[in-house]
């Protein structure tokens, strides 16, 4: 081979291959030369972050938009270390990031030099160890393997659907290998083909006079970008479709097979819930039996008894068969049932009410008016106090019910809805998503100030579609310098600041009025004006079903500014999803039996509530 | 014993006998109920931070101007991964921060249930092993081990000066343990008296005949609190004391017996590095000889001739003694100096322009005009066109060497003065500091964005003294979120905010005009009102050198509230240390002959010019 190339520029070309051609991350010490050497291939753009943890989570909702792989670079100690919750998430709710640090050169590792952003003991293994908890891979670059193992690397991570970590040594970065490799683009590995027809026979004979088929959607479906495949299988009779809340969007809920998200006992419509409880046939596929997604374990069905498609494997009974990956065991599935022919099954009434009948909403508020009054100027600003002291007689205060019914009115087919922990998720679960959009959010890191920085990374991952945030306020606190670069890159997203005083999650928990669960109290609407780009947003505060009425048309109508609406609400109102789920929340909290307990005593009633899986 | 007390409570008494109170950190699902337990303690106090990264920065600004323990209590996963940066950075720089982590239960990690805020892998272990790489001693409670275990632990942390991991499961941190051991406060360990008589004898022999002894006091001086044996010290006749960056405040700077900052080649004062590099006899108190700790390297002098005092051991050439503690050895070395007798050593000239004499301005700025017109109201709004339009003729634009001048000027007796990683902390340490001074930065681990919540923790150690923080603009926006809670405490730090359009320390290293070197333009004034707290800050933006002292004469009367000062500088202009270091750096991120090396070289001119230690 004559053709040679820097490993640093390798690695980014593999990446620009993927389709991940942005980088996410600050520059460092130690990563300078790499970042020179990544930007000089064509078509990659550097995405600069606020801080390291932002630039994670930026390429994790990045990575879940492009349904592909997100890339992060930083420098050594400080800035990797920065970022690792970051990755960290991505691992629990299987996203392929790829965290690329920067490191001190291969001679200065190998003598033990005391150098900054190192713990000064010469061991530079430290932050890789650490990497190595929350990754599926890790590596540190040298010079003569770097290119066979960026590629192992990277296919790991394609194929896991996990993080990986990929440690460059300075000397490294600008060191030339050989490019053959990079003739041939890296693909995910597919499935054994032995095991893949052992699966269809054996998953035919599991259907073969079943009247019926529950399939149970879980977020890995979403990371393996299978919609296709589930769309169609919803058009097989006799299938009944539910989702989890990982990965809500993934069928259009107006579906007539669409049963919404499933959450055990906590599923919005119990008819929907039977169809997964009670199918004659359950099929997992790509689910995760975890807390927040079983409605705390009150899932009724057995898992043991279903089909089950994980990323890498399929399960029929008793019978797993190793090889046999999501997209093709997700393929046989609709193949199958394609062919079955099963009878119809009815379709199953979701009673959430639509925006323009609010006589159907289930729990309406006493008193409610909901039409804003025809003398308001939608465009008005709401916040100035002469004008709306003419609405306050006629104008209920927001609280959540009438608040997520107008979002409900809001939200638009072609929609990236990017929802964080607490209270903006579990609102946004019971929402009904048209056809189209996409659900972001963390139902199983749960880590708050995720969503504002993996706004940044899915405006940029997918600039055709519109993204609205629904964040609130104790959340927008801890990554809110990352509003600054979604303004200045000149990005649109809606931005839904819901401010109610305080963590209400950790309210609904425990201590509601316990000092721990203030926040400082903002001025969101400010924001912008400090970050310098107050002309590139308009901004709203809204108390009243009024004023929300008249943001969400002017956030209609301006697609070339960013929106940031801020939505007061009582500190202690929540959804209802929060309602429910928070009491499973405050049994793993507080164990009521434990803190009345002697010392050492075991609390098995608190288990059994906690996380049994009967 | 019949007293018992829950973990929980336990913890947070040791935490308040060892003078650390406040309790820095979030909320989250699995600390609740450690938080609402150690919270029932008499003293402790919550101080609720807007992120994790920023609590344990914090903890860590407490536990250096408190010479003692800085405390973080995050939940389980998220909060204590967003902290390790911050954690790992006090184990680079000798804090004993103590790391609190509230999980799932004892019974929930038994039994490995799939809970949120896991990697949903039944696997609890994942994040201890992570801060195993980064702290001193770690250890997840069992309630009947756990007071012998939080003794074992906090005194780790106190007698190596590092930080340490507690991770307590929810239902052990309500569980009840005796209380009979706090009737004792703990205490740091002290030395192996039978070691130390032995040092103290080949310590006098040493000194003995030596006409003059340089000490070189390192940052394990400032955190062990023994500045009063320093000051003690450098009363004794024949020593020169010098300062590592890291310590620089440790003695006043005025005193005859200092020799200001010692950085190698880049002293200030060629005369005052001799003292070190020449010394007949050198003591190494506490150093650490890092990369910018040694001005890359720099330092002539020869380690293993002299005598180091490290934190749990002496040395004296070959010969080491183990269990000998910086405190006690630090004692001995001041006896037996105080009992030498040497000749009175003559006091070095250390040049730095006092601000009150231009003149002696080893670089003056042509055509400065350093004094403000009369005409201007001290406290007029200098960033009003029309205010100062007035002025533009007279006063020229701020350059580094007029900002620092400045600088001098303002610095009074018992300030914190807080230095950001970069521009900042290299020119605060060209500064004569006063008496009674502290100066805290991260030589070592230089985290950009420390400072700002470090700053945080430093008012809450120490009230009655007015902290300083100096930072870059690009710093500010790692970490900008906890100025609100610096804010809203009432706190009233003098910030500036020295903003030259982006990573100026970056530029001087590599690549300047590269697009990862800039960051977004922010109103850095309009924070304040932002982070809804205008009335409790005054703000300046200052562009010349009348508009900077008027600024300065406005902070030095306005305790009341906040002052925030952003200084306009060149996007290239720096202090000269980071201009002399920057070409140290610049070696150690791009290895030029590496970068023309072939596959598999290894470049032993680099290794020699960047962590040579002749």
């Amino acid at each position: 081979m004559t053709d040679t190339i820097s490993v640093g520029a390798y690695l980014a070309t593999r990446l620009a291959q993927l389709g991940s051609p942005h980088l996410f991350g600050l520059p460092g010490d130690f990563n300078l030369s790499l970042l020179d050497e990544m930007l000089t291939v064509d078509g990659v753009e550097w995405v600069g972050t606020a801080n390291e943890l932002n630039a994670a989570y930026a390429a994790d909702g990045y990575a879940r938009v492009r349904r592909g792989i997100g890339a992060v670079v930083t420098t050594f100690g400080v800035g990797e270390l920065s970022a690792i919750n970051g990755v960290a998430g991505s691992f629990a709710e299987d996203v392929p990031v790829v965290q690329i640090t920067g490191m001190p050169s291969t001679a200065a590792q190998r003598d033990g030099a005391l150098v900054h952003h190192s713990l000064v003991d010469g061991n530079f293994e430290h932050f890789v160890r650490a990497y190595e908890q929350v990754t599926a891979a890790s590596i540190v670059l040298k010079t003569h393997t770097a290119p066979a193992d960026i590629d192992r690397i990277l296919l790991t991570a394609l194929t896991e659907s996990k993080p990986v970590y990929i440690g460059v040594p300075s000397d490294v970065a600008v060191a030339r290998v050989s490019a053959a490799n990079l003739r041939e683009p890296l693909a995910a590995f597919t499935s054994d083909s032995r095991q893949l027809l052992r699966f269809a026979e054996a998953l035919r004979a599991a259907v073969y006079s079943v009247p019926r088929v529950g399939v149970l959607v879980g977020p890995r479906v979403h990371r393996a970008s299978l919609e296709p495949i589930i769309r169609s299988l919803a058009d097989a009779p006799g299938v009944y479709i539910a989702t989890q809340s990982g990965s809500k969007a993934i069928l259009d809920e107006s579906h007539p097979a669409s049963v919404g998200t499933y959450l055990g006992a906590h599923t919005r419509v119990d008819a929907a819930r039977r169809t997964i409880d009670d199918a004659p046939l359950l099929i997992l596929a790509g689910t995760i039996m975890s807390d927040l997604l079983t409605g705390f374990f009150t899932h009724r069905f057995d898992p043991d008894r279903a089909v089950e498609l994980g990323l890498t494997w399929a399960r029929i009974g008793e019978t797993t068969f190793f090889g046999v990956h999501l997209g093709d065991s997700l393929r046989i599935v609709n193949e199958v049932l394609q062919d079955a022919r099963l009878d119809p099954a009815p379709p199953i009434s979701l009673t959430w009410p639509a925006p323009s009948s609010p006589a159907q909403a289930p729990v309406a508020t006493p008193g409610t008016v909901a039409a804003a009054p025809a003398t308001l100027a939608a465009d008005a600003t709401l916040t100035d106090a002469s004008a709306t002291a003419e609405v306050a007689i006629a104008a209920e205060p927001l609280v959540h019910e009438s608040f997520w019914r107008g979002v409900q009115s809001f939200i638009a087919p072609n929609t990236i809805v990017v929802a964080e922990a607490g209270t903006a998720f579990f609102g946004a679960i019971d929402l009904t998503l048209p056809d189209n959009c996409d659900l972001l959010g963390q139902p199983i890191w749960s880590s708050i100030g995720f969503t504002l920085p993996a706004t940044l990374g899915a405006c940029i991952a997918e600039p055709s579609k519109r993204t609205v945030l629904l964040i609130g306020d104790g959340s927008a606190q801890l990554t809110v310098q990352e509003l600054a670069s979604i303004l200045h890159r000149g990005l649109t997203p809606v931005i839904f600041v819901l401010n109610n005083g305080g963590y209400t999650i950790e309210r609904a928990i425990q201590s509601p009025s316990a000092v721990y669960q203030d926040v400082t109290p903002w001025n969101f609407t400010a924001l912008p004006a400090a970050f310098g780009a107050a002309d590139r947003a308009v901004t709203r505060s809204v108390r009243t079903e009024s004023e929300l009425t008249d943001a969400l048309a002017l956030a209609t109508r301006t697609t070339d500014k960013l929106v940031l609406i801020e939505v007061i609400l009582p500190p202690l109102d929540s959804p209802r999803l929060l309602r429910l789920l928070g009491e499973g929340l405050s049994a793993a909290n507080a164990p009521v039996g434990a803190a009345a307990a002697a010392v050492n005593a075991t609390d098995d009633a608190l288990s059994s509530i906690v996380y049994s899986e009967n």
